[in-house]
């Protein structure tokens, strides 16, 4: 059977739209057709080559779809449930997912562009093209692991759903699992697009005191600041450290770093009391190296970071439907645009420039 | 009234031990007779220049002894009353304390080389003397704040129960308190001297389940054994992060730093698995800065330190005391000398050397 894919052949060239082989879904996969996918600095970085990865694959890993066809043993899935994609499937039987960590599955162990039997399910010319993160969103449809689905109630309409699979995840999951911010806490969030807003919102929705947000965009500042900030620092004009230090009298219990660079982790580090928490939620360009002073430290501040919400994706993502369907979290207003596929580079020249909070690319 | 005391003018230099004259207690201060003060490597830091300290200055901040007398106000303790000396005095009301973070005690925004009021209890030759860490323990007396003496039960004998006013909780806190180890996780414990045995013999106690010690002394390898290591990894001979990540198929849940190095606690983060905490002990010379590659953060390891055992002096203290005395905890066998005060430059002597667990100056 064939899909309509976006297929990274080479880094910093466009992706290409074309009509690729999809092959049958194999033992414990499952054949998705994708509703909607959104648009991720994540594949941008594979795509501008700061996170190296095998080539030629088809991008995307935040998405939401319908199953068309499951695979020999899948019970969990059948055809016709509405899912999102996991890009970190768990097993749910290894020592991280029994342990309640699931986001840092054992399956992480293996190649993650393959399936678990360490081959592709895509083919153009008979050549095999790897899935980014074992989920290929750019693609009308994809082969994806039984345990990289996560089933989800039907009324959310799939263009928004796709977005708890990855930003809204990745956003809100570190304020309410990694720090599990308290009521009245004092919070920073470095980067408000469409990440950063997340951690702004459930930063808002836990009951923050202070909920601080530092970007350079006085665009991003706005939208920040709709999602539930209670003070902007725009990071071009003043140094966010001190303002953040000068507010809070001393730093902020947690700060979130949804940049991916190195000088705005370091800050956000900087920007914590004694006994505060940093957590990174960007990706760094590969190579890139922290310099911190183990002094603060030793004053028990704590360093650490989050992988898709560090929590239990499984129930994470039906919980935060429930809670966009309760009224209680924004899903809507963090779309910006609705893209065809056919438009999905123009869509990462719009990431880049700062102009939205998250594109959708729809099918 | 005088006392006799160690005191250091000048860095690289030894300690003069001479007399002083001790001024009387001013409100919620107190006058304590010290017994004994243990023999710890952050006075050596202090002597060695690398971490810079005002001068001249009574080093010792691992104290235990009898209160001699009481200034207006106090009624915590009176005299007679068995103490040890807490290097952090927490004050009970600030947002640290509150929050059940007394290490953090916002008396530390304040110089921790005076009393509360700015000024110094010592003097010699009419010249102020600064107080390390509001402690001095290395004289025969000296005025220390309320909040930073900790009463204790009058059953365990003095020599043995300053240990646990530094070395002994700073070791076994981060165990305790801050990774709040779990039965059977794997931990590893880099530096086995006398603060590394604290964290082993509290993995111990705890029920951890590989112990895994490293260092570069093979007599320090041999006490961690006798201390609750169960394995030994020579740090001389073989790369302590592969040996490990061999040991424990994938990285330890909990590593210890207890060093001070830029290099072993950055060994000690690498040598956690996805999702581990490494907690720093050690105290790096004034200028350290780690190098630190920020995926290991967003695979969700932690990387965190321990101030005073991170945890809650006034009630750790005794509690340890009360192991000590159940037969639960080993003190007597941490201690390798016991010195007189005149021979202070030589204690220390001994411990560059690594000769010794832990020496004890007794008075």
């Amino acid at each position: 059977m064939n899909a309509t894919a976006a297929v990274l052949y080479e880094v910093k060239k466009p992706l290409v739209v074309e009509e690729v082989e999809v092959l049958e879904p194999q033992a414990h996969e499952v054949l998705v057709r994708w509703a909607a996918n959104g648009v991720c600095h994540s594949d941008l970085h594979v795509m501008t080559g700061d996170v190296p990865h095998p080539l030629p694959v088809v991008l995307g890993h935040e998405a939401a779809g319908v199953v068309e066809k499951v695979g020999p043993g899948v019970e969990s899935v059948k055809p016709g449930d509405h899912v999102c994609s996991s890009y970190i499937p768990s097993c749910g039987r290894c020592r991280y997912c029994i342990n309640g960590e699931p986001t840092l599955c054992a399956h992480r162990d293996k190649p993650r562009w393959f399936m678990l039997d360490g081959t592709a399910r895509f083919r153009k010319n008979g050549r095999p093209l790897h899935h980014y993160l074992q989920v290929a969103g750019y693609a009308t449809r994809s082969v994806v692991l039984e345990d990289g689905v996560i089933p989800i109630r039907k009324d959310v309409p799939l263009d928004l759903a796709c977005l708890v699979s990855c930003g809204v995840l990745a956003g809100a999951g570190p304020v309410i699992n990694r720090a599990k911010v308290p009521v009245g806490a004092s919070v920073a969030v470095f980067g408000c697009g469409g990440v950063g807003l997340n951690s702004i919102q459930a930063a808002r929705l836990v009951g923050a005191g202070k909920i601080i947000a530092v970007d350079v965009n006085r665009k991003k500042l706005e939208w920040a600041e709709e999602f539930g900030a209670t003070h902007v620092i725009d990071a071009s004009k003043e140094d966010p450290v001190a303002a953040i230090h000068t507010l809070t009298g001393g730093g902020v219990d947690y700060a979130f770093e949804v940049v991916g660079f190195q000088e705005t982790v370091e800050q956000a580090f900087l920007s914590t009391r004694r006994g505060g928490m940093a957590v990174i939620v960007g990706i760094c360009p590969a190579g890139t190296r922290l310099t911190i002073d183990p002094m603060l430290l030793v004053q028990q501040r704590t360093l650490t970071g989050s992988s898709f919400g560090a929590g239990h994706q499984r129930t994470d993502v039906p919980m935060l439907l429930d809670l966009f369907m309760a009224g209680k979290y924004k899903l809507r207003e963090l779309i910006s645009r609705r893209l065809p596929l056919a438009e999905v580079n123009h869509a990462y020249d719009l990431l880049q420039a700062g102009e939205v909070k998250r594109s959708v690319i729809v099918y």
